[in-house]
């Protein structure tokens, strides 16, 4: 099929986030790409690809939350969109088992009824949180790289890519106007692990044919070269196993499939067995091994319980916790507080994983508390034991060489990254079109252009996500978080509206009372001043009291603290 | 004067945070060494020299929060210590003029009438901070590198260092025992920017001499190498400066005067001018230029009112908020809040500046709303636009050789860059000893050992300082910032104990209220039927009553919601 060119311009224009619903496809026949999530951000991966009367779902990942987001447990894209149009879903394809592409398909799939395909790893995955949300009947349907599905008027193939997780794929999607080339996440490792390499030809095959669209991962879009190989990362443990005679703990992340079998790999060479430790890693190293995707010689598995047995130069221990999460297993025994491990001198720990911006203070945290109770640590710092899962500039250039597209979409990242790889994509004569969520870019018979905007966004996941968590409350945590609460209580009598009793001071986060009596004796008799010098008129107007009650106190303790705690005047009428 | 060797051991040796004053020097004529701050922490920078009846104190700084400690503004150590020897001080002097340094001064300054010692630009800082805090009468002595000042039993040598901030010096302490050097904060710059060369021949000299103790600053302690030249960020600047040809704004710490310097070196070899915008930026310039620190050719430094009458080639504007601070300037022109300035395609933006951990995300989200305006942002990830200011591994291992003590305690750094540093010392022969802050390092003629711990900590400032914040409130707020509070509120016939009101449900962020009126309901329908479920002599004690009202719904919240809010039954009798 011909395309020809570009009709309607294609330059940025900045939709207004409030926008419903005002996608007006020029024709019947227009191909709607829609990213629901993971532009301009990092995490909740979500994109729609829409066709006359038929919807695909690539991709529903959660993003962990961010440190202003208070009590905030995860984010998960706002797909309403998704909802308003569900008779017209035909499925949802999932690249890989990230949670920043799977984490959000517990809360999809709870109100939809649709079929779900991936390679064997990533159903694996989804699967286990499936039922962990109580859904053990979504049809989960198993494709291999090379296959073909049809999901309504689309086809979609799965080509392989290499990552930082086995059995990732990106996507060929025919459409009715061309082929669409979606990446997943991906770098060009020319060794990996598993010896499985990316699908060059099937990319290929395309580029010649000529694409339509690529939509490609923008993470490292600012990281100059090449991404060095995952297999790099034995290099690090052979140099670091061979010096050491101690016990050797690798935290990492319990879905880097790769990380652990190159640490059990060093073991084995070392004479050491392996210990998983931590409910995730033993897990997924479990699902991963029945699936063939992990090799474990015999004997080497070894259960936590029998740790007291080994000699410490026979013991690796593999867990979590490299971004220092409070919870992990690796926190735990950098606190003392795990009832097998406890770290000595003599231990070496291997942070193994990149530093997730954000989290540098917490991970510094566990590092200094290993280092106290004699551990040697080794982290991104000192030592090369990390290497990215994502395509460096150069990888991203002969992706788009290799697909060689009529349009080009940055997604998977922040807004500078997308606009680094906008760049690159330019340089190479392609037009690239920067896109932000809820964003339609149409293409039709004549041309692309955007469209409009559909409803979008982000929800906050707060327990057990009953209701997402609105702004207004977040807010509302802000100002609690800063300078807590200072609620006056006061009761007035029903009928006569006159005071009796309070006011009393009530307060949270603000000052520690027992030692700062004065400040609290201060704002009652503030506060007392305050409804004494009211007018009659304003007393019986129980709102008017609490409005003058907040603006006077808020007012005195900016100028006499600089403080600015929630004020909050409670009035009981009896 | 002969020391002989250590007959104490000298081993780590935890001691409790809580112990009060437990120093019990082992005779008259020990030197007490006792870290106050910036040990086990970056920032905080305060440590005592102590002799019978004479004491000093070394800098004085603050620490901006962390993120959990919320609401708080900044953090200073504790120094009861201090004003528990208060009769025994001499003087304060201060190393360099940065806030992790001088930062407390103006809360010590306000309980203590003594002079305070250091270099020009560093008592320049210092003077403009203490005029902030109203503090217009302390004795502020200006010393020159080389001076000799002396304290009781101590006299004090500045000899010049090269460091991120111009003026800046390390000291010979001379003790009855022995001499000390404190190396303030540091690095081997050979060509620094002012062409002042640290001091080699007096630190030599006292190492032929022979010393008794070298404190050090760990900060870099573990990176490899050298650390480059401040000079280094000219030739990028040069790079910068010569490709491109809209304005270019260039964001650094305000104290960076070398870093001004330079920027303005190459904008006038540009033929640009330069704007400072910013409250403390052109007051530090000030400050710089009046003393003769900073050198601006007649016609180069430019008003920002006149910044619409020149060219975009003609601009270069220096300005703060290199770490994303939300009010910076930087944090408003990207935001377009700028009154003057409104960034726009051709702009380039150099964030010359280190990335401090822990402000990745808010810098990131700056560089996001710049790239989106249209501007090209030069930061650490993508450009070589910045150089630190502290000594890595070799240059320590240098100054070891120069200084040749005979202990050595490494300072300014968390855990971790304390003991790399530890392990320099002891590969090069000298005994290291990690403190505490807190913790006494005791000298006598015989020997050295750590000798008790006094009173240290962190004392948080909210708003005026009027008080400390202390743990029970920060943890209340963190409570508070994770889920909210729910109030339940009951008033009650002050004789007959009858409910006669209530029971209400107010809460704040913890859900939102107008959407989840189901919550509220079925939470007060729980309160109500607990509270006709008490008996009776329960009821007569509001105390119980609050206890059973608070442990149901805690349960009730946790089992259905996951959540942990504060909750709060507010009983009010009438």
């Amino acid at each position: 099929m011909e395309i020809s060119p570009v009709t309607s311009p294609v330059f940025p224009q900045r939709v207004s986030a409030e926008a419903r619903f005002d996608c007006t496809p020029a024709s019947e026949n227009s191909l709607l790409v829609i990213p629901l999530g993971g532009l301009e951000e990092i995490g909740l991966n979500m994109t729609v690809f829409q066709y006359a009367g038929d919807l695909i779902v690539v991709d529903a990942g959660l993003m962990f939350p961010e440190e202003d987001m208070l009590g905030v447990d995860f984010v998960i894209p706002d797909f309403s969109y998704v909802m308003d149009n569900r008779e017209k879903i035909k499925g949802i394809v999932i690249t890989h088992g990230h949670e920043d592409h799977t984490g959000a398909l517990p809360f999809l799939l709870k109100e939809l009824d649709v079929p779900v395909y991936g390679t064997p790893l990533t159903l694996a995955l989804v699967k286990e949180k499936l039922t962990e949300h109580g859904l053990d009947d979504v049809t989960l349907i198993s494709v291999k790289p090379r296959d073909t599905i049809t999901l309504g008027c689309f086809s979609v193939e799965f080509m392989r890519v290499t990552h930082s997780i086995v059995d990732g794929c990106g996507l060929a999607i025919k459409t009715p106007l061309g082929i669409v080339i979606h990446t997943g996440d991906f770098k060009l490792d020319p060794t990996p692990v598993d010896g499985e390499l990316m699908d060059f030809l099937r990319f290929s095959e395309y580029g010649e044919k000529g694409t339509l669209l690529l939509l490609s991962d923008s993470t490292n879009a600012e990281r100059g070269g090449f991404t060095f190989s995952e297999r790099e990362v034995s290099r690090a443990f052979e140099d670091i196993f061979s010096k050491v005679r101690g016990r050797i703990i690798i935290a990492t992340f319990a879905s880097n499939i790769h990380r652990i079998q190159q640490a059990i790999n060093v073991a084995v060479q070392n004479g050491r067995r392996v210990i998983m430790c931590g409910k995730s890693i033993v897990s997924n190293a479990q699902i991963a091994l029945d699936l063939g995707y992990l090799k474990i010689p015999g004997d080497t598995w070894v259960k936590l319980e029998n740790l007291k047995d080994l000699a410490d130069e026979e013991v690796v221990i593999i867990t979590t916790g490299s971004q220092g999460e409070p919870m992990s297993v690796l926190s735990r025994i950098a606190m003392d507080e795990h009832k097998h491990i406890k770290v000595k001198e003599g231990d070496t720990v291997i942070l193994s994983a990149k530093i997730i911006p954000g989290n540098e203070r917490s991970i510094g945290r566990i590092i200094n508390h290993l280092m106290r109770r004699g551990a040697d640590v080794k982290y991104e710092k000192v030592s090369e034991i990390h290497v990215s899962g994502h395509a460096s500039k150069e990888e991203l250039k002969l992706m788009m060489n290799l697909v060689r597209p009529k349009y080009f979409v940055p997604i998977h990242g922040e807004y500078r990254h997308l606009k680094y790889h906008a760049r690159l994509a330019e340089k190479s004569g392609i037009p690239a079109v920067i896109l932000g969520n809820g964003e339609v870019f149409e293409i039709t018979e004549t041309g692309a252009a955007r469209a409009g905007k559909v409803n979008a966004g982000r929800v906050f996941i707060d327990g057990k996500g009953i209701s997402g968590v609105e702004d207004i409350v977040l807010r509302d945590r802000r100002t609690l978080a800063h300078d807590g609460i200072v609620i006056v209580l006061i009761g007035i009598e029903k009928t006569t509206k006159k005071i009796i009793s309070g006011p009393e001071i009530i307060s949270r986060g603000f000052v520690f009372e027992d030692a700062s009596q004065d400040i609290i004796n201060e704002v009652r008799d503030l506060m007392a001043a305050t409804l004494s010098g009211l007018q009659d008129d304003i007393v019986s107007d129980l709102s008017l009291i609490q409005a003058k009650l907040r603006s006077t106190l808020k007012k005195y303790l900016r100028n006499t603290m600089d403080r600015r705690p929630m004020i909050m005047p409670v009035i009981m009428e009896v």
